[in-house]
């Protein structure tokens, strides 16, 4: 059965389902930072998919990718699969503006993650949100933040 | 008309092509680190492919992926579409190891770039175009490193 790694449940909000991924949302303001999560217990590559899983995992990344390069104006998605701390896969869907803290470096290891306040943490949530209603998307019952 | 990035030209070895994608050898030792390039001028994204190009390059990243894990024993896979300093699509493919120097944080800005050596360099393009052989990779003529 899935469950969600530790690590991934305490760093970040779970927004939602697509039909294979969770979608979360990062508790770090310094950048739009959501991340896909197939629910698939034990895999920790892509390739490790089966055809159809990968296809799909691949649509809701690119369904993802659009939505928060429109609804942020962001300069450029920087999107990884890395895994080396949380084997579980997990798909890093991080907006990069070119005055954020960390450009043009990745994000990580540079500056400690950033508490959103409510309003900024409520108004990502309901543009990403709001950008995927009627896409297959999923929002999870009651319990979302902000 | 498809061009190489000079950044990326100057920073890796071109190895040959999959039928979408530029295969690259990162010129950096600490890790065994291949870069896709899909062959399409202008692309910045993944999401900005058509669909038959976006399953290509799930295809062939897959490929080399279990490719790589497989010939030196990954302990996991990084891989990632950054491009906050190179904007033309190319998606890394890091072998990591738990005893490399980097781990377990994402390679970027870690250490500096390592020369190969002659041997070291043969051995791992010996080992990965090996594996691809008869898998649709075109081993690029004449100008191969070492």
């Amino acid at each position: 059965m899935f469950e969600l790694h530790p690590v991934l449940a305490a760093d970040s909000w779970y927004l939602g389902d697509f039909p294979l991924s969770a979608l979360l949302l990062s508790k770090d303001a310094n950048y739009p930072w959501f991340i896909l999560v197939p629910r698939q217990p034990g895999v920790e590559e892509i390739y490790q998919l089966g055809e159809q899983q990968r296809a799909q995992l691949l649509e809701e990344s690119c369904l993802l990718a659009e939505v928060l390069q429109q609804v942020f104006q962001a300069d450029k998605l920087n999107i990884a699969a890395l895994g080396n701390v949380v084997p579980q896969l997990h798909l890093h869907h991080i907006v990069r503006f070119n005055n954020d803290v960390a450009w043009p470096r990745p994000i990580w290891g540079v500056v400690p993650p950033l508490d959103y306040s409510e309003s900024q943490l409520n108004q990502s949530i309901e543009l990403v949100l709001g950008a995927l209603s009627g896409q297959g998307f999923r929002v999870l019952d009651g319990d979302l933040p902000g």
